[in-house]
């Protein structure tokens, strides 16, 4: 691939203008192809902006004449992946882009990941070898691989092209873009007049991941908001480097289960794509009604036609649940496949009746016979051994279903299902 | 010497503090050797600023005491060199450094110079090739030569370490700086303020004369004051990869002839070491009293005290004529010989005296017989042809010493020693 990627043209411009020839002699002025439309309403589906929409008419419409698929690009970070629903949003859209025939190619960024972060501030970003960013790699493709078809999928990595870069390749790199422009990224513009430090390698890292988009020849980039920049990076630098520049699609953030904050680890208001299809199936069903269309519109692989269908009919009096179900299934059974969701809507039903779950947390505790209050707390369903007691007093504690009257009950040998509440269970295996 | 490099290290701190252990117990505490004393003298003679010249005293007194020298940088451009006494300011210097034992260090900047100016902005600045490069530097070296001590200098060239840096190691070093410290530089501040477009790459090559530092493990880099940034680049970095760092010395720049502007060749204030030893001297005895001394300050290998007692005898009454005089051998002898500096001075002497110079153009003409009016314009002694005749008509013109009366003169072939004035002399071969 290296030898692939052109040799630098001293080109002055730095706004790409848009691609110049019309790629048929009609695009734009005669009504589009219907297969067109559909593949652009496709693409539009969810997104927050597609830039320029004209030139992506212009490549879908010579993709159909041709035959040649687009070269679509998303970058991947290769740090631990432990991905979440919010994260599966572009993933879809590079999903629905490869059923209409394209290219997909997760680019995991080796390059940077291999440096970690040289100025020692970031003490999260150590720098990884490469036997983690490929096992990494792998965690993150048996992930991925629930949504995407990685076997049609054409994976890179970005120290192909970017190691023979060179010395002088970096300093030709920096050359093609300015420090002013540099500073409308808005981070940087906000850091350097805040009097926050910015270290000059930082200004580096959008130019190289734009590079990957010439040692691509991309014709369109995902990537989530945040990310605009640095996408149109890769667009300004393929003109810079004589190639016709890719698109840039960017996607919003999904709103996390509490349909208001943008779904994060760190909120607690995420469905993890590794979790329990049981966990998965309830989450699902807890959001409001509105975030629900939200999630079909950025989650879901049904058609937008029937989506709308689906709609209409809870507006004239359909029960939404019906609707929240089906999405439950559908995103339980993409990760967890059918049967695990029939099991988790049984689940879910036995639990809302008030039945015991068929999944809980194992406790494994000796010391028998133990004091209720001291079992409570140290199989975590209670803070401490008085807020136990006082669960007890309120009658919200049962064992194997029964109710506890007693503050002194002790338990001998044996397992038992205990439950705090409705909600909180586990198995407790005592010895 | 790649392999010497150190491996990077992580701090963060981006302000060198001053060298920590005093190299001697004594150092800044007892008076100073005066062997110390002499060469801290030399080394601040004419200069700009030291910095800090603690850290230089500390040096000298390690290298007195252990019997190794100091390491002295300078950084050139291979560019095609045509130096003028102004350039030699600094390698004066350096001889001096060199003459107190020390080795000095000229480095050729061939890592940037084969890239040249990648932005296409700067179209003086081609990429060279290899071979370009080292003509230059033998041409430099040729005229470097006549103030340093060459064969005692440890020649080298930047690529050497900057190629193996890779994309990688440019990273790596790019970190270590930040955007904000790179503004504190005068012309990127000015710049940024003032719209003007900055490259990005233009912050990457004071990180790459700062490394070049590192590398050669430099104790002191010399530079013209528009270098200060860049000098102190070197010792951050130093810091930064765990070395010592080095002192840096900026040397003014020059008072050209006219003892107000800055030495420059588009000025035309200039001395070119390469100019014939007649111009040299007659350029040097042209200049003011005042400037004299400035220029034995900052060009005469003469010590400090000898030109100090100079001074005292000619503000006693001795003619000022006669330091310059021995101003104007030193240089013209130091590019030219002896013998070449005495014949200046009889020339000198015999075209205030008005006679007829030793030295004058050389010009061929075809065309006899010619007029006197097309003559003077072929040989250039006149802008036009009429010009020409004007001088005639004013008594200007002389041929063989005998001054044309008459506009009509033919010369037929033979040469002939043509004079326009008191100073414009051409000797005419004519065919």
């Amino acid at each position: 691939m290296p030898s692939s990627v052109p040799a630098p043209t001293f080109s002055r411009t730095l706004i790409p203008p848009p691609m110049e020839q019309p790629v048929t002699g009609a695009a734009g002025h005669e009504p589009l192809d219907e297969r067109v439309q559909e593949a652009l309403a496709i693409t539009l589906r969810g997104c927050e902006e597609l830039i320029p929409q004209e030139d992506w008419v212009r490549k879908l419409v010579r993709s159909q004449a041709t035959g040649v698929p687009l070269r679509i690009k998303f970058g991947l970070d290769p740090t631990a992946p432990d991905l979440h629903l919010g994260h599966t949003v572009v993933f879809a859209k590079l999903r629905q882009l490869q059923d209409l025939g394209h290219v997909v190619i997760p680019l995991i960024g080796d390059f940077t990941s291999m440096i970690g972060d040289p100025s020692g501030r970031n003490s999260t970003r150590p720098p990884l070898t490469r036997e983690q960013i490929e096992a990494n790699a792998k965690t993150y493709f048996e992930q991925i691989g629930l949504v995407l078809d990685v076997s049609r999928a054409e994976v890179r990595y970005n120290s192909e092209w970017s190691d023979p870069l060179g010395a002088r390749g970096m300093i030709q790199l920096a050359a093609r873009y300015t420090v002013a422009r540099m500073m409308e990224r808005d981070d940087f513009g906000r850091r350097f007049q805040g009097g926050a430090p910015i270290s000059v390698h930082e200004f580096l890292y959008p130019l190289m991941q734009g590079y990957d988009s010439v040692a691509l020849r991309a014709d369109l980039e995902l990537g989530g908001t945040d990310q605009k920049f640095n996408l149109l990076m890769g667009r300004h630098l393929q003109h810079e480097y004589g190639q016709e520049p890719q698109c840039i699609l960017t996607m919003p953030l999904l709103e996390g289960l509490d349909g208001v904050e943008k779904m994060s680890k760190s909120k607690g208001n995420y469905v993890g794509i590794t979790e329990p299809p049981n966990t998965m199936f309830a989450k699902v069903l807890s959001i409001s009604d509105e975030l629900m269309w939200r999630w079909y519109t950025l989650l879901s692989f049904r058609p937008a036609a029937e989506i709308a269908r689906l709609k209409a009919e809870v507006e004239g009096g359909r029960n939404p649940m019906e609707a929240k179900l089906a999405l439950a299934h559908e995103l339980t059974t993409r990760f967890h496949g059918a049967a695990a969701s029939r099991a988790a809507e049984a689940d879910f039903r036995n639990r809302a009746a008030g039945g015991v779950p068929d999944e809980m947390p194992e406790v494994s505790l000796s010391g028998a016979p133990l004091g209720i209050g001291a079992l409570l707390r140290q199989a975590n369903l209670a803070a401490s051994g008085s807020e136990a007691l006082r669960l007890v007093d309120q009658g919200g504690v049962r064992v194997d279903g029964a109710t506890v009257g007693d503050r002194g009950l002790k338990l001998g040998p044996g397992t038992y299902v205990v439950q705090v509440g409705k909600r909180k269970f586990a198995r407790v295996t005592l010895v």
